[in-house]
């Protein structure tokens, strides 16, 4: 029997960790120690703090203390950090942040969800005042309020987060440049083509956008008053890096936790680690890439989740697989959806697969229904075994949840013959006859067919 | 080599088979025959021509006769009616309805896509004038006409297009009066929970709605005046019949074409019929249900077209498969999405199928962000192999485009498990961390769990 589960990190898998566990055990006594001053907030809702679209950034936190305490007798320890721990002894330092202070914590099960930290890039100056980076409601808050008194800033890195801020930035009517050193915006999530369409939109409202381009030195002398790209400077009256993670494996490693060839915590398909009872969820995970079967890092919430709920079952005392990720990735920049799953073209190149793609412009209804809005699709397959391995979906609606559909093909590995077979819905103020979706999928296996012949 | 392909037939099914018959084949000699006057037209956006938001019915047609013509060489014989024909010999019989004369036409191969007639009730009255069924644009542009000079009206049927009708006419602010026979509205597509939902939806917008009430005479002496229910009278200046329809057969029964135990035409999985080349497809036709693997009558537009389309390349030298409908259906009512596919719970009880339901009232959005929307979520499993049988989503928004991904999944006739490792997008601006679709899921499996355990 189960008597004791703490989970170290307070995040979206240590969270979803501990939620669960309580759900199979409603006996065991259930610890989350938390670094933060907050209980677990939505980190994907940070953007739009920034633009005060959501004008409390507390209104992000799921539930307060007291909750987790009363409803589901979970304690939260909040400021506080596991430092030390003897997977032997199974017992753990913790520091107390707040109290300054050293406190022992026993378990029966851990379960390490220590997250990720930004990635700084070794750019000269990056230490200086006003260089953010953006992970925390702190660092949401403290964005915004220099924000508000400044008239324009920079944005290094096109991923997702980076050009989530510039939206933001925007959105509170800053001069915004974001400088990426990939030669298009969201490199690892669309095509060249559709990140165009999408660049195009954010230059349509005001954005300057620079790709293939590397911020040489962040000028300023205590604070950052903006970049050097390729000798021009460009100014800014602060800048934010948002260039990627790193998991957070110090704890883990010192806890004996092997770790994969990415830095991540090597876990199997139940979120165990290499030390007994010691379990592992969330950014700080070494992941199965289900469409390559190779070990990657996913850094993204869906997998967090997913994971701390495995973690948590399993820890817990009951049963549930954690097969891998299919990388289900989305956004909305001005109005327009973008989402994505499994390889790009350029990542397929770069494994040697030959990908067969085809891309489409549809439209979310009928033609001649009002208010129908175009939508670009575009579908990968590997043209040995006709297996979809990625799909790109942009538009103004409709767009991320049919991102879904494709998802599942991808998990179930269905080629693009049977995907062929999907019988979409259908009515004019919902969705054309032919879906977007399988007039794309169509057009890959017409390319397809013509391959074949060809061979 | 074909070298003449006629298709008896211009609607959904008869024109998507000609096209991709075209798609396969370049040189054929491609005939359709359409009894209207229009080329193929949506028969599904007919409501949105009484309610006048399509202002201009002709917007409906998808192309000009002469588009087939120019560009595919495909021949539309409108007007025309295949009355008989010899399969042996391969000739068929026309009838020229404009000029009223006779026609021959050979073939080498044939597709039968007659599609099907509105079915009318043996109500007492209800072959007098102003009772109106929709099928044609000639019916939308004559209910329109008459509903333009009235103030009420009285619906017969509350299955998909009778509440499509209801909206229409309420748009065009008549009183509008829905009688359903059976105890619900939408009967064959949700469960009665989710149907009263809806039905106080309509109340809201004005609309009556008696149900389990039956219909038992039309009044006025030539025109419709109104119907009575129960013996009460309800006035209204015109009625709608909208109970359904039944295949159309009569030409394939005169070539000699088997039909199943439904009425429908048989055909078997290349959409050949039981007549050497001769192929059906659309409304004539039965189908297979892959969830119960019974034969039915579809009846659906996404079922026709993907027949068609099956038909049209078998025919003209290809090779694909239909295997089957999972009937997927959708429609938008006072800006509510409702979707459905496979069975409901009344459908699998009448099967003896003991499922179990997952009913769950979820948001499209995380709760804290802006415009987030309620969508009520059911899943129901087979209780037996933990297989999905049917699921239904209504809501403001994304229930529709949600659908589709059940739909794939019963195409694929995942288990609740399977379907459960599935990762959907997730951004606070597009959907919440955990899909209503997943906590649906995870409400199932919990349910199917607990009942392993009691057994």
């Amino acid at each position: 029997m189960v008597e004791k589960i703490v989970v170290v990190g307070g995040g979206a898998a240590g969270v979803s960790a501990a939620l669960w566990a309580r759900k199979v055990n409603r006996k065991a006594e259930i610890i989350v120690i938390n670094r933060e001053e907050f209980p677990e907030y939505s980190r994907c809702g940070l953007p739009y703090v920034i633009s005060q679209i959501i004008p409390n950034p507390k209104s992000l936190i799921e539930h307060p203390t007291s909750w987790y305490d009363k409803f589901l007798r979970i304690r939260l320890k909040l400021n506080c950090v596991a430092v030390d721990g003897d997977p032997d002894k199974k017992i753990l330092e913790i520091k107390n942040l707040k109290h300054d202070k050293m406190e022992k914590e026993s378990y029966d099960k851990l379960i390490v969800a220590t997250g990720s930290s930004p990635s700084i890039p070794p750019i000269t100056g990056v230490d200086k005042g006003r260089v953010f980076t953006l992970k925390t409601i702190n660092d949401a808050t403290r964005i915004n309020d220099v924000a508000r008194k400044s008239r324009s800033a920079v944005i290094v890195g096109a991923g997702l987060i980076g050009l989530e801020v510039a939206e933001a930035l925007r959105h509170l009517e800053l001069k915004v440049t974001v400088v990426e050193l990939l030669p298009q915006i969201l490199p690892t999530i669309l095509d060249a083509d559709f990140a165009r369409i999408l660049q195009s939109k954010m230059e349509e409202h005001g954005i300057t956008v620079l790709t293939g381009k590397r911020v040489e030195e962040i000028m300023g002398n205590e604070n950052a008053k903006g970049v050097v790209v390729e000798g021009e400077e460009i100014p800014g009256d602060f800048v934010v890096v948002s260039t990627g993670v790193k998991p957070n494996t110090d704890f883990a490693q010192k806890m004996g936790v092997e770790l994969g060839k990415t830095g991540g915590i090597k876990t199997n398909e139940y979120m165990e680690t290499s030390v007994e009872d010691v379990f592992a969820a969330g950014d700080c995970v070494e992941t199965k890439y289900l469409v390559t079967n190779e070990p990657i890092l996913a850094a993204m919430g869906t997998v967090a989740v997913r994971q701390g709920k495995v973690a948590g079952i399993n820890a817990a005392g009951g049963k549930m697989t954690y097969y891998g990720t299919v990388l289900t990735r989305t956004t909305k920049l001005f109005g327009y959806e973008v989402a994505s799953v499994g390889l790009t073209s350029q990542q397929a190149e770069k494994r040697d697969i030959k990908a067969i793609v085809g891309t489409i412009r549809g439209r979310t209804k009928p033609e001649y229904f009002p208010s129908s809005k175009t939508l670009y699709v575009k579908i990968l397959v590997n043209s040995e075994d006709g297996r979809i391995i990625g799909s790109q979906i942009i538009g103004e609606e409709g767009a991320a949840i049919r991102i879904n559909v494709i998802s599942l093909a991808l998990l179930r590995k269905l080629t693009i013959e049977e995907f062929l077979s999907l019988e979409t819905v259908y009515a004019p103020p919902i969705s054309p006859v032919w879906d977007p979706l399988i007039v794309a999928a169509d057009s890959v296996m017409r390319k397809l067919e013509k391959r074949k012949k060809k061979t």
